[in-house]
């Protein structure tokens, strides 16, 4: 039987709310394999970049260790990529963690962590150059809706999280699964990692 | 100029995810055109279906007339479809509302209000026999991504949403601003309101 793991997404003032909500909803089809944490420097809520407040489960003080980790995006990583609280709660979390997932430029907080020095990794087409600022050691994937390296897996812009949380769930319970997830969520997946028609659009290929 | 418009997401225990933050995304990219209010039958925060809870801007006791109303499906629905003030502020927001949109199992709502008799409408495929049980006056379209009539919009489940809000941004901002939309948020736009591979999977053509 599969054990249970805790997803501890993390949130910050101005996160996108599709990196977050996009790959939730698909591992939210199987509550008995993930638990969800949201997880915040503060207590209370979270504003996101579109406005939405989320409701802060546990706090990075709690020093916690969490199975899969969620970073998502938006125009707080501006902000955040020099939050030493947060890089370094990431730092020590992603050490134990089984996966460590991003979305959009989620990359750049993981890339300014160190933790992709040498790893191949994506990010948001449109802010490619920001996030790959953040990593000059990192192996930047250009062309791709997701990456998988080891226990990273990063993705492209904003919906693409949602191709990857299924890439993932893919890795822990099955082609099957990840399948009936999108049936679920009458999602249309591009299980295909290398599918990426807005690298082109963005001009980076 | 456009104006702005107020979009009402109506919140409830047990609102799907998706459903609320993949149109929000889309809206989101506009906040000159549309403001986001979250409104709820309570204060403080309303937990989804998958577990995280989002924060409450606004109550039904407000008052206060929306130009857009959000309604989202998730199990919470089952129990909402009897929540008779729930059902009387939609009966009475969607006689001035300018647009009224549905996600999933959020048609039943509007099918229960009697809000859509008469009306071509749409739902969640996997749970298509209970909207169609909450409005047997509507002309339910079992094959459909999202369906326009007057001024209701409704979509099939979770996912399709997303395509639901691009049709509404078109309708609202034009075409371009639609592509612009998903183009941002790297999300493979279905345009076409008719695609549908879903009714055929849940068995309903």
């Amino acid at each position: 039987m599969q054990k249970v793991m805790t997803i501890a997404v993390v949130l910050f003032n101005g996160f996108e709310l599709l990196d977050v909500f996009g790959p939730l909803e698909m591992f939210g089809m199987y509550p008995e394999t993930f638990d969800i944490v949201m997880v915040a420097e503060q207590v209370g809520f979270v504003a996101s970049a579109q406005g939405p407040a989320s409701k802060v489960d546990r706090l990075f003080s709690d020093e916690i260790q969490h199975d899969i980790l969620l970073v998502p995006g938006g125009q707080g990583t501006r902000v955040e990529v020099n939050n030493s609280t947060l890089l370094d709660w990431l730092t020590d979390q992603a050490k134990l963690a089984e996966y460590v997932t991003s979305v959009c430029t989620g990359s750049a907080l993981l890339a300014k962590a160190g933790l992709l020095d040498g790893m191949r990794a994506t990010g948001n087409k449109m802010n490619f150059s920001f996030v790959m600022s953040q990593g000059p050691n990192v192996n930047w994937v250009k062309e791709a809706r997701w990456v998988e390296h080891d226990k990273f897996f990063t993705s492209s812009g904003v919906s693409a999280g949602i191709d990857m949380s299924l890439g993932l769930i893919e890795k822990v319970l099955g082609k099957e699964a990840a399948k009936q997830s999108a049936i679920w969520a009458e999602y249309d997946w591009h299980e295909d990692a290398s599918w990426d028609p807005f690298a082109k659009i963005h001009g980076l290929v």
